[in-house]
């Protein structure tokens, strides 16, 4: 159900990362994603306000990229594809990105995208890649063959482990790869479980539950998180959205009831006290575990057994400072999986469920 | 943007109710509201297994609509469309139907649909249709020119109350529709807003969010709720499934903060004690109010002001008694709308308002 052979990673690919005008951890978490998990895949970067500057000096991220103006900028490294790196509110297609895009199709190049506007369904777009045989690819259009979820139980012996959050963008999915990560490192046997266009970019396969028709969202992360138990003894679920979000809280629910988690790792941005663009508070990190470990209850229980905590732009004293009071406030183990490894988290992981059995 | 003009009741529609296999009170809810709302508009309702009985025969409800075998035996009546009145699990088109479906058009009638199958996707159907001029309407389409929720606050003056429940098809429409209707009545300016395909064919206009994609349920319901909010000083808003439903959940989390409501009315069928089809148990109904407290507090704090008790199939002094005990549990006042009208929730839903604000 959830293989996307067509968004998987190729043998070979050569992207060039279109950000234009959102090239920030925010609105361009696609493409910092791919930079900072596939950087030997990216040719470039197009963006024309950082135009002549490094992906080192814009974003901190320690790869050899280079940003450039425009699509036929990025030609001199012959790219196969290029990759729309940003998520506009909406998940609309910018009209000033058409020009751009149809220049890469005649080109030859494949467009990746995982916007809600649906490429294949533009005359426009379809014509041109029709004429050099170049692909449109929609990571987020989910499989036709969904199913309403059944509460069907997951292989035992399996423990299944999903990533909440206090808001979008503050980490979820990258806490939940290096998490992984680290899991396979120490020879366990772990899956990642991609439930949105990036993780389905890097992981190829997946489904983006937000584009998922109301009834069918939990039976889609059902279906996704029921297979991988039945190949892998740690299943890690991306999270989605958050249950304060006022647009997105259903996709969240839908999401973890759909998942039907053994246990949590709560993510969550040191700082961050206001959901983005919504007058809506983030509460205190105690109360915010126990908000998504009575949700979870109110199916299954499942408590929170870590926190993932997002200290970018922290120096090192700050960091510290932030990962004490959260550890503090909550009495859960708490680490930065980018900036100290996943390590400790791992461990918090396995010797939970130890305790409470899968 | 939920104006659905072509599901709106029609003058002189007359409906033949297709309820094959499912004429009872859970499958068969579509059929048992336009019957209890609309009896005027039937000319018959089709159910092999209960042909020749009568509906009050077998549903109770007191109206003079005869049961027959088959679409070919409604046409002595003229019937002007085939409405599908039952909701088979998972919205799909049963294929023993499609024969029944094609004899309608054939014959020149329309076939009003709630199912997730879209009936105008369907190539042969489509085809029937143009060969005679029927309409096949969706009525479960959604428009296309929903936004993301912006949490915009409804116009001051109205209050929104959102029917929730502690399972699907306990009756959160019937119990609204009740509560408007007894509103007007007592020269109230108020509106129902229909989130469901039923409420839709009774009303003829909302939209059906459990078949919008998960980002833009939310804004479908804000979207909805702040236009009736525009005419009407009572708002009472149609919920959908129930926060504790394993495959609905997200659907019910997205319409309550969609809504943004100011009150609650809970909606429970007395003696129900697990969701419909899940092993879930249904909780105590005070802590049933807490949850649903709870979550629309993560956003905006709103209470429950009643309890709609749906008693079917107790007698009067079971009925009295169940009502005499959720009073008991929770403080709040309770009523029967269907038994015993809805007038006493009316005035609940008055009084908690006055003294909380709008």
């Amino acid at each position: 159900m959830n293989s996307r052979a067509d968004a998987a990673p190729e043998q070979g690919r050569r992207l060039a990362i279109l950000a234009e005008g959102y090239l920030d951890f925010h609105h361009g978490k696609t493409a910092v994603s791919i930079l900072r998990y596939k950087p030997d895949e990216v040719v470039a970067v197009i963006d024309r306000a950082h135009a002549g500057a490094s992906v080192r000096d814009v974003l901190g991220i320690d790869v050899d990229v280079p940003i450039v103006a425009s699509v036929e900028d990025t030609f001199q490294w012959s790219p196969s594809a290029v990759l729309i790196g940003i998520a506009p509110r909406g998940g609309g297609l910018p009209e000033e990105w058409r020009p751009q895009l149809l220049q890469a199709l005649e080109h030859g190049l494949d467009v990746i995208s995982g916007l809600h506007y649906m490429l294949n369904d533009d005359a426009e777009l379809v014509a041109a890649a029709r004429g050099t045989n170049a692909r449109l690819v929609d990571v987020r259009q989910p499989p036709a063959d969904i199913e309403v979820a059944e509460l069907a139980p997951h292989r035992s012996g399996a423990t299944v482990v999903t990533f909440v959050g206090s808001d979008c963008a503050v980490g979820k999915m990258t806490a939940a790869l290096e998490i992984n990560a680290a899991a396979r490192r120490r020879g366990l046997s772990s899956e990642f479980v991609a439930t949105g266009q990036t993780g389905i970019m890097l992981e190829g396969s997946g489904i983006t539950v937000d584009r998922v028709i109301g009834d069918f969202m939990s039976g889609a992360v059902e279906g996704l998180v029921n297979e991988a138990a039945s190949r892998a003894d740690w299943v890690f679920v991306e999270g989605q959205g958050s249950l304060l979000h006022p647009a997105y809280s259903g996709v969240t629910l839908a999401l973890l009831h759909g998942s039907s988690p053994d246990a949590m790792v709560l993510v969550h941005q040191a700082g961050l006290r206001q959901i983005d663009e919504y007058p809506v508070v983030i509460p205190p990190l105690d109360r915010l575990v126990r908000i998504y470990e009575d949700a979870a209850g109110w199916i299954k229980p499942a408590p929170v057994v870590a926190i993932a905590l997002n200290t970018r732009g922290l120096d090192a004293e700050e960091t510290r400072r932030a990962i004490a009071e959260a550890h503090s406030a909550t009495g859960l183990p708490v680490a930065d999986p980018v900036k100290s490894g996943a390590d400790e988290l791992v461990s918090a992981i396995v010797q939970s469920s130890r305790r409470t059995g899968p």
